[in-house]
């Protein structure tokens, strides 16, 4: 069995495969053309072109991430070997805990404390109940009910929303565009974590970002193609009128890394991270892909990707 | 029986507990001096010498939150009435939820994805596994032991100070000096929630902030006096130099208000709160306050407060 690995610590995945996978051979996508062409398996995040069109005999793609849009948007790809994704490979855990800290930030009213730290200024803000906090998550694949779960775990009433019918204790799930349209008028926060598909494109678009109530916060540690960017720096306002929006704290970008001609860096009420919220840790996903792996080798189903829907 | 009620929203107080007892006098800290006398019992949160000094008759003192140290240090505070504070008023939450942020402020990198963010800087930093980001927190009290308990649940390695020793399930509990440095030695973050009594104050002055392990962050929801505000400082470094210690989230100073020419306001590592960490929520405490009322009335045994120890 040959497994070709391409990610950002390509290294440190194949010193993994090569351990749990004595009889594989492991190489990385900078190895040697001969030694790379082949392949059994491809285990990649955003593989070049070429990696894929070289390839004749692939039994399956490991995608190194929840992600596949981008996989599914690289020319080359080989129409009819199955793809499996990460759905959760220790990826929950930092995710939940950005959204929460997102969540905190506004509902603790750190914002606020920020702009009246700069002028030494002292003034308790009033805290809401928890119980008058609603928030928002759309998506609720394996790491979105994970988020939606421990928010309501943490206190807040959780509404979350998904193409099709779901169910989550203590979450209640909505669907459907009369859903999304409920959901985004009674929200303090709405957090974006669905997969980028043309379904999900510009989802949070000016005539939706008006339908939350003044004053609500956006959380994107999605993608960055879930918000049209211009659509909320005008709901934002700007530095000298506050706008139909509080605040947002984002991670995802419509282009990564986000321009230096960005408004968004220098907006006086908008957080950029650099796409952190939810690393993909090696030493958890391995089993995911080893378990992969055995299952493709002996035949059995694989909860595999469907590319026209996009994840 | 008659009730004085001083606090911020004594009228909300005065009507609650008027409600709760319907055979009870209640009356504000600024009804006339006639109305005031006389009192049985004193509900209030920092109160004025005067309204202690012109009781005659009383059977007890409630203490409208945890802190008693302003009460113990107000002239005229009679000697021999017993004092009881309200121990975990639903004040412990809030306090989990701001510490919480704050380890995650320092844990995801906030503090560093600030700076960039200013300059237009696109830089993921490494995410440390939580197993090497044990947390300290100082003061295992109900709402301490309450913090501890949250951060462990929310996976990071505790290690709790107090000074008799105690047990909390998930956390390292240590006392003693010896277990202060023990715990200083190693923890990425110190949580003071201690209370404000001769043996805690500056608790962490330079000596002991330089136990910590360079790149340590402070967290203060407790009370100003906890720490040495100037050490703290030094420790910090400045715009042009780190210093030994990273960060600090301080909600809790020397004095309060924070005077508008304290070097914490402009320090660019020092995120200043305005005491609003745990604020008293009135539905909670009114329960225990009345039955803290019919305990006395009945001649129950009280969890007093200790004026020689200070809590």
């Amino acid at each position: 069995m040959k497994i070709v690995v391409h990610t950002d610590d390509a290294t440190q995945w194949r010193d993994a495969l090569s351990e749990a996978l004595p009889n594989a051979t492991v190489v990385t996508s900078d190895a040697p053309e001969e030694a790379r062409q082949d392949a059994d398996y491809l285990a990649v995040w955003k593989a070049p072109a070429y990696l894929l069109k070289e390839q004749t005999r692939l039994k399956g793609i490991i995608n190194l991430g929840a992600g596949v849009d981008h996989l599914l948007g690289t020319p080359g790809l080989p129409a009819n070997v199955p793809i499996v994704k990460l759905r959760d490979a220790g990826m929950s855990e930092p995710m939940a805990d950005y959204v929460l800290y997102g969540v905190l930030h506004f509902y603790r009213s750190m914002d606020r404390y920020a702009v009246q730290q700069a002028n030494a200024e002292w003034q308790p803000q009033r805290l809401a109940d928890k119980a008058d906090w609603p928030i928002g998550v759309l998506g609720l694949g394996a790491i979105g009910a994970h988020v939606a779960s421990a928010l309501q775990q943490a206190g807040f009433p959780v509404l979350g929303w998904s193409r099709s019918p779901k169910t989550i204790t203590g979450v209640q799930c909505l669907h459907g565009d009369e859903g999304l349209d409920k959901l985004l008028g009674q929200v303090q926060s709405v957090v974006t974590i669905l997969p980028d598909t043309p379904a999900t494109q510009s989802i949070l678009n000016a005539e939706r970002l008006a339908k939350l109530p003044k004053g609500a916060s956006v959380i994107n540690p999605g993608r960055g193609s879930l918000i049209d960017e211009q659509a909320l720096l005008e709901a934002l306002g700007d530095s000298a009128t506050s706008g139909h929006l509080r605040g947002a704290l984002l991670d995802v970008f419509c282009e990564e890394p986000l321009p230096a001609k960005s408004s968004l860096w220098q907006h006086p009420r908008v957080v950029v991270t650099p796409h952190m919220a939810a690393p993909t840790p090696v030493n958890d996903a391995i089993d995911q892909v080893i378990a992969y792996l055995h299952a493709f080798e002996a035949g059995e189903d694989l909860p595999t990707v469907n590319p026209t829907q996009g994840y």
